[in-house]
């Protein structure tokens, strides 16, 4: 049985700030830095959502990646796509939108909407060169 | 005389929304839609700056890719990275910050900055599918 | 009045050959070598739709980008996305779809489109490293 | 012993339809939809071939790049480059030509090629936004 | 007729050290800076050679992009890849290897080998943030 | 308690050749070709950094780009940027520089920097379309 890993690029424009509700300004200043400006600043999100499965013999795919195009859609981009991270967005009401708070975010959305016998991971690039990693594990 | 551009890539990460003050609400979301999103969203924006003139033959430079540097950072990046553009930054108060608007007044901010023998060209990029580019003319 | 350039990528996928009906098999072969496969190869061709014309002021926009997004889909994606130029597509039964009359092609069916005010450039990847470009002149 | 991992980047244009022979034409553009274009479609498929191993202490190298590439250019590009891959590449008569029934081919091709005591991997690009990995397990 | 503009990417890598022999060390250090590393320094340099001119209806091409790419491959290529421009390349014994005099002198090589009825275009990259473009004017 | 990996790009340029100086100049050609250039070539290396660890609940972090960031710089940019590798470069005195030999390097100077609970992993562009991977393994 061949396991094949099928992934797929999609994009976000958002808004966020890093921030913690539970500290004081100048805490979340001292650790959160120019990230921390009270007016938000924003980024374009690019993510990679990768599946790993066997390939089915009858269609040659592991999943149809109109199916992953489509769950991409509804789970990350009509969620977060020109939206404030921290106020529009319900799983960041209480959590600091940190790239790696938000990769978990998605993995956990996208798990749960694909079959329990494929892999996941989720790439998620906050800058050209800033980008995180999660499985999973 | 051999006439040479020189191009410097560069960027900045700012939250906006398109939004006209003296617009009803409606009246901003009919025309700019999701990018009217009052909590903000945000890109990652990406920069050429061009400036064409001759060679100088004793150094072999147009200009020093260190100075032109410098001018973006002073200009741009200090000004506009991990910013509001609609609430930190002076110059979109009373414009609407499109990347059309954007691209111009980047353009006149380092204008002032180099030589009037020298052309001046600036690239933006909102996202990786969608730019603007200014000259002055 | 200033004159900015707005830009859009876009991308379609499709099958084609070189070949012109009124020549030998051997002419074909010898002046479009393995571009004239009888049985087709294939690209994922980008684009780049350039339109400059002075910002509106009440925008801040030179062309809502969902305008011009909407009309390189009914015109070029609808159009050629995973179709077979040459069988397919009806301005290339009779005209041999390079690069070069591929970007011409598209060019004429945009510039149908878009206001005469607005100047209108085309730039057609075949590849990453082949690419052309046209402007009407 | 430090294994390393050599990586390669290469690429080939061919056409291609989504489709099986013992299905009906129904069935086939059920599942397969605009990928089942009877006149086919195509890509740029962009390759990366990656062998993992020790570092020669002599070298340096854990394989020749040259090696490598000469290896690609004659299981792939030659095999595959311009081609119609259903009609012109012997191993898609009867597999459907997905983008994970193709790399398994070539992961097979290159397998064969290189020391039993490299382990091989290799990633490919359908689209700029689509890509599989197959590494033999 | 329909002028177009065809465009081939090409690369080399090279060392170079920026640097007068007219000038004493402290001249060049104090305008060249790290630039002028006496042990020197190299670059990926990235090429995109562009010529202008009319379709020929025959063939549908302005030039068989293959004659354009084996002249980048004789010219540049040949001449320049895993050399040390300062020491290696004749047109760089007397002429300080800035991207500005590169350019002209790849830009010079080129126009001798076509048509005088095209025209050339050259843009080359030092690094990906840095480049040059020189067009003959 | 989920593991994140944090990946930072960053970059330098410098010139090598490849060569031992206990073969003989003949061994040295017939096994590195023109990477043995005596006068040396060069490159834009592109380097991608990846810590692997649990997300710290407190600033959600696995580790601050910044601190990651600047690890960077001081080991690999302040050390190997405008340098010839073989001749400024400590640990290539005895070491062919090629890109396996480079990575190996880089992973040890960095390795040393963060925490032992962190996984670490490089990559390392010696051209955009050649790299090598390293992660201590």
């Amino acid at each position: 049985p061949m396991k094949v890993t099928l992934s797929r690029k999609a994009h976000f424009n958002a808004a966020h700030r890093l921030y913690r509700k539970d500290w004081s300004d100048e805490k979340n200043d001292l650790i959160f830095g120019k990230c921390n400006n009270p007016n938000y600043h924003g980024h374009n999100y690019e993510l990679i959502v990768s599946v790993t499965g066997e390939i089915d013999p009858e269609t040659g795919y592991v999943l149809d990646v109109k199916f992953l195009t489509d769950i991409i859609k509804t789970e990350v981009e009509d969620a977060f796509d020109h939206k404030n991270l921290n106020l529009d967005v319900a799983e960041f009401h209480d959590l600091n939108p940190t790239a790696e708070n938000i990769v978990v975010v998605i993995w956990n959305k996208i798990r749960k909407r694909i079959a329990s016998t494929l892999d996941l991971e989720v790439v998620l690039y906050e800058t050209p060169r800033n980008f995180v990693t999660y499985n999973g594990k």
